[in-house]
């Protein structure tokens, strides 16, 4: 079943290999994508394809990707593994045990980092981020996350994940959600999404199956998954209570989560701020309620006439994500769904009750990172940056999008690029992304592949803005690529190389061509980088 | 030849027909694209199309568009017609004369306006607009012009163009470029991708031609086009030169610019501010000069050792350009081209002259934009929008992109849309699109579609955040058709209709899902605004 894995990065990213970084406790390896150019230069990037774009591992997705931080976990010795992991199909042979946190201790990365002890997942996301120079000393990332500022999602039972940071201070990330619905989609299909995900960036990925086999397909996603995964327990527990919200109890909740947890999701979105009181604000609305958890809890609370359960049970769920280092993700249960519904009250009395559930979930040691919106016009951008901050003290904030116009089906992760450019630069730390089938289907590979890309654009521009260390290396290398006309070192530097160079293939499809002093959109004549070259050797004599 | 338009809009946007707002001097009557909805609802929208749309017209491009303002430029009486034009090919029948201003007079719409004058073309645009509703009116439209705030680029022998406006008080325009280059292109496909460019919504085109009939595609462009054209004559000035920068003169630019003038070009680009005191500033740049005017001017001052001409002989360029009403867009060749350039010395040395220019193009009534950036980190962005300001006092602001990064090309329409959108909403008039062949060869009939889309969503992005009036009206009629699960009009309002529902179409392609209440992305149990409609009702009781 195990096969080499052909070629590495080699059939998208050519001239691109992995290669690890090593150092810090135990000789750890922190993979980087190195990207081989002209003259013997080099640029390491930032990877989060994990073990399946190294030729060297040999994989299968029925036997899921070997357990990175298995050793780490054991070695703090305050958990216990409970049973084998049971198969779950024929096919399958995934056989890691089942770990919990002994005697209810807090596992998290925040207990830890509030003891003063460096992980080694906070060395290998340091690693990660910067090489581990400063400032982003492992030192300074356990910090970041003592303070609250960054999360570092790692469930005790997900221990084939790469560490990595979400906060302001940290490279801006970027979220890819998949999973089927009951209309559409596969098991197989959404692991393949989630490995197509994370080969062209995407940071974590999300899987919001609301379809048949939600339990099975999130088996198989976690045991092949480099990067974190989220879900949205209320899904689930919907499912469960025969597909209505109405019937949905804290039990049923109760049991989705631990079972999640023991599975190895990482994080939760938990629509804990939607309130009794808040809802009455929903009626001025243009569009109501377009958060599916947010909806199905407004439900469940007006049938019932009684408080949101996740909200009065939220020490309970304290208690459940301590123990396996799942993170909150605290969801923006009534977020905008349009440009006219922006920064209106409902909006903003939720994010108070998140910024007094995020103390709470603090008092535990639970980690906890913001949703947030949505839909907002380009001048009510900074203003959800700013009350973010201010409501839930500096907890990392995670949007969708904002998408800055609604008239723009096919287009969205055009205008949620624009939006998540922006909020970003304002200090958001990871952009969910959105494709160009939203408001309109469940998105296929190609959508997939166009949502991350844009949300990279985004993220890697809101970088630059930040002035973080190393950023503009990428952009630097390819500004000089550019200026020597070395057109095969511009397609690998690029977000997406074969795009790239069958774009520049359409007009001049020669190999001489690759070492043109010009292109077609000039021609020779009109090459304003040849014309400029002369221009600036001349001013040098 | 000619054809009456079968259809008019619907083949792209179905539901969408060509109705004409009437008022002002001589039952003017000003088009706009009226979408119908369910329920009898109707939006209308801005629309830069021309008579191509409009099923009524018997058009044919070798004859070209009817020329609306014929009669008022007549009516003024201030120019003289001096020539039938001559026929450019076998096929071609344009007939308009030939004008100039009589008597060495200013016939632009910024005399016109200083001297208190709401001409036809004023009140056109202003209906535009707005529907001429306040505080758009006519009036307003002329005090902004007169103030040099804002322009109508509308040369006396441009019969063809619909007026618009260019300026920080109006709707955000966007502009495509065209034109073939040495390598690649023709006529016939120049002229649609004009046509097509302006199907999607370009407020104006630019013919960047340098390849071979560079004048007769331009004429068979300026013949057919319904909104302004502007070029750099300086490619034009070169071909002439024998395709070398050294070898070019005054004389042979001067005689371009009256040939250019006098076919009917609306804007002319004019790199007037490369001096030679600022050449030695780009020696400090990892991109040097990647304007194509600017690096010919540079090496045209280096090799003569000579001020550049267009700057010494300023004053004779503005002489020409008030007799046809050619509005400057003074070009930025030392634009950054990469984002370690950005907002550098040279960049800003330039600026300032573009400043003092401005003054002096003021003063012979000339109308005048200023062309910005290029390669912009979103942290610099609102500095290059204020300092323009500032420098050029207010004079409209036409940037290309700016690309907040330069690690993505083949998704440079994105990168230009996400810097576009933050600088207009700082108060940039107009945005050059970036084409997907950004830095790759020269665009194609979808890269055309692409880039415009990616900019309209930028422009209408900022016309929100500046509160343009009415701007909101269609983001309102697509999140009202969402929350009523009206597909149809979900697809009739998107920027691209087809697009949208196509992939509507990939999940759910029966007629019947385009009633269904809910879409394949959440399945029919999931879906958000089908429970959040039950919660607003309860509200409501």
């Amino acid at each position: 079943m195990t096969q080499r894995q052909p070629g590495g990065f080699d059939k998208h990213f050519p001239g691109s290999r992995k290669v690890y970084l090593t150092g810090g406790q135990g000789g750890m390896r922190v993979p980087v994508r190195e990207v081989a150019l002209a003259g013997g230069r080099r640029l390491q990037l930032y990877d989060t394809s994990g073990p399946w774009t190294d030729p060297d591992c040999r994989l299968s997705v029925h036997t899921g990707l070997p357990p990175l931080r298995l050793g780490w976990i054991e070695a703090r010795g305050d958990t216990v593994a409970e049973k084998r992991r049971a198969a779950t199909g024929p096919h399958t042979r995934f056989q890691h045990s089942v770990r919990q946190a002994r005697d209810g201790s807090a596992v998290t990365q925040l207990a830890y980092a509030r003891r003063g002890l460096v992980t080694p997942e906070m060395e290998f996301a340091a690693m990660r981020e910067n090489g581990g120079q400063p400032p982003i000393t492992p030192e300074f990332v356990r910090r970041e996350i003592a303070a609250g500022r960054a999360i570092l999602p790692a469930n005790i039972n997900h221990p084939e994940s790469e560490p990595m940071l979400i906060g302001r201070r940290f490279r801006v990330k970027i979220n890819a959600n998949i999973g089927n619905s009951a209309v559409a989609s596969s098991i197989e299909e959404e692991v393949a999404k989630m490995r197509w995900a994370t080969l062209w960036g995407a940071d974590t990925v999300m899987d919001l199956s609301t379809g048949p086999n939600i339990r099975t397909t999130r088996e198989w996603i976690l045991r092949n998954a480099p990067v974190p995964i989220g879900t949205v327990p209320i899904y689930e527990a919907v499912r469960r209570a025969g597909g209505l919200p109405e019937d949905l109890t804290w039990e049923i909740y109760r049991d989705v989560l631990i079972e999640q947890a023991r599975q190895g999701v990482d994080y939760f979105t938990i629509h804990a701020g939607v309130l009794r009181r808040t809802l009455p604000l929903i009626k001025r609305r243009r569009l109501g309620i377009v958060s599916r958890g947010g909806a199905i809890m407004a439900a469940w609370c007006q049938t019932h006439r009684r408080e949101n359960f996740l909200y009065t049970h939220f020490r309970d769920i304290c208690n459940i994500l301590r123990a396996y280092d799942v993170a909150f993700s605290l969801g923006d249960g009534l977020r905008p769904g349009c440009i006219a519904d922006a920064n209106d009250a409902a909006q903003f009395a939720e994010l108070e009750t998140l910024g007094r559930l995020t103390c709470i979930a603090w008092k535990f040691d639970c980690q906890v990172m913001i949703e947030g919106p949505g839909h907002v016009p380009l001048n009510l951008i900074a203003e959800n940056a700013a009350r973010e901050r201010a409501c839930c003290q500096d907890a990392p904030f995670y949007t969708l999008g904002p998408l800055v116009t609604d008239i723009a089906p096919a287009y969205d992760h055009i205008t949620s690029a624009i939006g998540g450019a922006l909020i970003a630069a304002h200090g958001c730390a990871m952009l969910c992304y959105v494709t160009p089938k939203e408001h309109l289907g469940l998105p296929n590979r190609a959508d997939v592949k166009a949502g991350v890309i844009a949300h990279k654009i985004a993220a890697h521009a809101a970088d630059l803005a930040r002035g973080f260390p190393g950023a503009r290396d990428w952009d630097d290398a390819m500004s000089a690529a550019r200026g020597s006309f070395r057109w095969e070192d511009q397609f690998r530097l690029a977000l997406d190389p074969a795009t790239a160079r069958a774009y520049h293939d359409e007009a001049l499809p020669s190999t001489r061509a690759k070492s043109a002093r010009y292109c077609s959109m000039c021609g020779p004549d009109f090459c304003s980088m040849k014309l400029s070259r002369k221009v600036c050797r001349r001013q040098k004599t």
